[in-house]
């Protein structure tokens, strides 16, 4: 079965960094994973797509050397297994609160006896090989999203999970669940103590630990400090931001 | 008939600066046109977009006051027809390479008496109003391209056609033409007179002239020499670019 | 943030009428949006369309002033959350069946603290702008279908769920629920008796109150009866009972 | 071969009704294709329609007993190839000015020696039957439009080609022709002399004429006269009628 | 409304055989359902196959006599309901694993009073006839599978559950759940005991019981053995077998 | 730039076997292209599939190593253009039927100044790399088809085009041309003489001939006999008569 990156640069203790997308479009997923990303992550929780768009963004990607990581829409076996179907090597699942949905999350992304995945000749043989069965559940990374403060009072028992790989941070999230406006770069002290505990709490129980960045700089310093999954702001900020820049300049406002 | 912002901006004697679209997604497309471009085109040719998609981008363009246009595929008649019933208010078409072209292309532009486009109730009316048949021939902008050594030795012919309201200018393809590597940002002396010569001579007729440039910088620098109409690099470029300065920044290289 | 136009009807004491599309297209979403309805309600339920196809009839009806709302396939916060990031400014959601049902369902159409919705910046923002975050709880309306037997034994616990905007009645369900055939005009005694309850304890508790009608004559008679939101038949249906009047009228059957 | 329902209503001296769609749904197709229309025509010129998404029409309609046809979006024998191709039975074809381009366009729709198609298995034989080739010259039916003055005086020249079936008359774009606004059901009288002039030499040749028709009354009518072939309005005009009277009877403006 | 060509076969004593597609091309779809099988399943569980795709795909079946099914991505009454509404005549769903979970699927592919699923004029009406609300409760079919070890203790209960018609065997996920490796065709010993008691109970309690095979030679020996239903391979694993075996004769590898 | 395998085996005195798709699907074109073929062809001509839906194939083609290839739908710069930009590595284009053609079709394959292809950085060059522009024109290869009467009389007209490097027979439409009904495998002497005659005059000039063949049995007589490039039915046909042979073998008819 082809490897997964992620689990290469982790067995060398180092950071994984994932673009992420959010427009249903295989032609710019193909361009994002041709810019040096370590991974690439199909959002279909908060992108503008949906499984059938994401199985041609994963075939686009798959054109490259990055892994195809996807975002779920919601902790849900149908929609897990979809995804993985379509070839995704992992999966980033949200609203993950407690040690039972954490297990019920791992069980969806695991064939049996290790989970309840369902299985078929899909695409993930396509991309995977033909041993894709005897070796998917050892490729495939999992991380859970802690967003809300039952996740964050459940940690503990959602760090012991067997089989998770790494929690995920969404400081949006994260920030409106402790009473904050949303934010991409925490700077309430409270947020941060949350973002430092989740970092403290996973590391100590092998399990990855990984955010979600603004910018490329923040990302480093995200690494500096621990962290071992990164993805940045996501292909429409960009597209936007950089558009915006040129407009300025050219009308020179 | 919904007024053209193109001509409001050439009345006042101002450019008009252009997105460039080619990827081929409303989503994307309604973020570009929310930047504070004064139009859009949606790029049919080198595009990743046939005219089913550039009609749902049209819609995501008409969320915006952005005026939308589209570059055709080709100097043919079924081609602008089905753009401009799609909605856009202005064709930029490649490939003019004589008077007679010229004139073949801003005919497909036209209705009876001033051209022979089919008439038809279609999305155009959605967007330009119930009047759009009486008002379309004097709304929509015809833009010729200029890309070729033909075209510059026919560049008078194609200046003095009726209707054409702007010649625009392809670097990449104009370098090629006069034996060059494409270029987006002309640095061969002969290609800086040959757009030195097409400003002057359209500037001469009362035909605005465009061009493509790789930068908002560039862009600015552009309106300063006259040109009336400017579109910046494109999407995914812009997308390619900024992701990649991330990943620099992210991985310290 | 832009203005919800139901807010602003209800705020003057006007019910909103809203035309309700099954056809998963954006081309007759955006003609549809253009007839003077109040606001256009993209059918993911019964209708043919999936999210990928909403957000595309989203940006066509974000073209006109009217305002975009969704049926939800269920009373499902993944789904209900990306019809809302897609753009939709409010939810009608069936199959809400007792007072927990419905908070569930108001809950995932709020941002936290007043509920559990995921945030992020979507088309959303780029439809209603970018203080969307801060705006949406108070922006977006709520609708819950009564169509079970168990639903109007516990209307009263579903009208006092705070943030419900409004509880709506599809007559088809409602009858096929007391026993009757499906009928889009109630005739039968106790599913009129059953839409006049609906009416007088949702009017009770300041909640407003919807129906499904088949025709604009039925929907003049229920505004003047008390109701403050109206659907008339759907797309499908208008344009089937056009055509086979044409062709009634030609064949001279 | 499946037989060609044009060609049997002829047959019998019937004429034969035909729907007109421009909306790109093949739900919307499967609805009108059960209205109790004798064909149904996919408009690819004017409709926003390309022809992948008139295959999906194609296909709806072949569930129906009504006969699919297909207006090409020009006089260009790829684009007829590729609309027979994908299952279309006939042929309506702009721009038919002279002998030699409704020869051109008869050609196009026939397999040599009879004509210039390529000949491939495609899905003409899912619909048509295995021995579509062998019957595809004789089922399928060509009629050109005559929409131009240089197409009224080539009349005689065109209505002699060999293998034409039938004209077709668009009014509006034939009132545009003669110098009038465009109008669905012609009222100056030069208009109304040209149609009925075109009817005459048809009809002296043995070649049928069409004409479209804004309602069923007025198809009745013009079946009277002895036109043998009509479509009534579009799909998307009925649609945005039946709606606005809807509202208008809701509003009770 | 138009019969059920399943339970055609089941009332003469007959086994039906269903192509099973994972493609989503309506194209394929039209061609499989021309081969000579009694259904063609749209497999939306393991296919590339979403609910807008499925829909298209089902138009497609509906050209030919052959019935269309599908099943469902999993045991949820949403995604029941929409591919009912969109035309299948049939739901094959998996993850059946008690009497309750069986009664909830049974109950989600009917109308009230026999179930819940929610009633609206759809797709289904266009494919059934108008008077599918009143016959769809006793023509749909329903097939659970049973593919977990928990569904095998649970067989008794769940084929005592009224109105499911039949059960159905997934080779592979059975196998996995039983402790071996997953395989088309059981070899082991205790797989294979398995599918005998399925088979048993079923017949016992005169529910049907269906199969998934790996060749048609497989398929017959199954029905010989008193399956009811049978599945072959499916689309893609077919082609690629076939395109394979050119491959290999082409090359004399 | 990545390199050409067909270039690579023509160099090794090799023949290059072709899929051939007709199927608009990205997941069955990945799969096709999994199975040994040195390349693959989408087929835009009498294959379902359109520009759009071919950039989706490519990308799948490209997760492999068979170099992706397109039949253009006529001889068309626009059409040409429009594939090679979004990544085919040659065209196969119909109806070259002179000398003159031949060149205009060549030309639309070459960027200035061996011809006239307009340039951009498009999906080409995600695919072939960053020196796109400087090697394109000796990577792409270029098949014109030979399949009229009026391209036999003028093959040696064609063949000594400066650029061409293959010519290609479509059996089914050179029979047709010479008169007889389409055959996939010539048996009539005057067709059978007419595929000799290419195949030497082709090898006389030094240009590669291909030919389609029905089978991979007779794919390798073919490769034999001194064809350098051979197409093997497609994917419709292959699956039609997989499906086909399985269900005869299921019912034993």
């Amino acid at each position: 079965m082809r490897e997964n990156r992620i689990r290469q640069l982790w067995a060398q203790g180092q950071a994984a960094l994932t673009a992420w997308l959010s427009v249903p479009s295989s032609y710019s997923a193909e361009a994002m994973a041709q810019q040096g990303f370590d991974c690439v992550t199909v959002d279909t929780q908060h992108g503008m797509i949906d499984v059938q768009a994401a199985m041609a963004m994963f075939q686009a990607i798959s054109t490259t050397s990055a892994t195809p990581l996807a975002r779920s829409g919601w902790n849900d076996p149908m929609v897990i297994m979809k995804l993985l179907d379509s070839g995704a090597y992992g999966i980033i699942c949200p609203m993950v609160n407690s040690g039972a949905e954490c297990e019920a999350f791992v069980r969806a992304c695991r064939y049996p006896p290790a989970g309840n995945r369902s299985f078929a000749v899909t695409r993930g043989q396509l991309y995977g090989g033909s041993d894709y069965a005897e070796h998917a559940n050892d490729t495939i990374v999992t991380l859970a999203m802690i967003e809300t403060r039952q996740a964050l009072d459940n940690l503990d028992d959602i760090v012991r999970v067997e089989g998770l790989d790494a929690v995920y941070i969404g400081p949006n999230d994260l920030a409106l669940a402790l009473g904050y406006g949303p934010s991409a770069e925490p700077s309430e002290k409270e947020v941060i103590e949350a973002v430092d505990t989740i970092l403290a709490i996973g590391t100590k129980h092998g399990v990855k630990v990984g955010i979600h960045c603004p910018t490329g700089e923040s990302a480093r310093r995200r690494v500096g400090q621990g962290f071992a999954f990164i993805a940045i702001a996501n292909d429409l900020r960009m597209l936007s931001a950089a558009a915006k820049a040129e407009v300025v300049a050219a009308k020179g406002e």
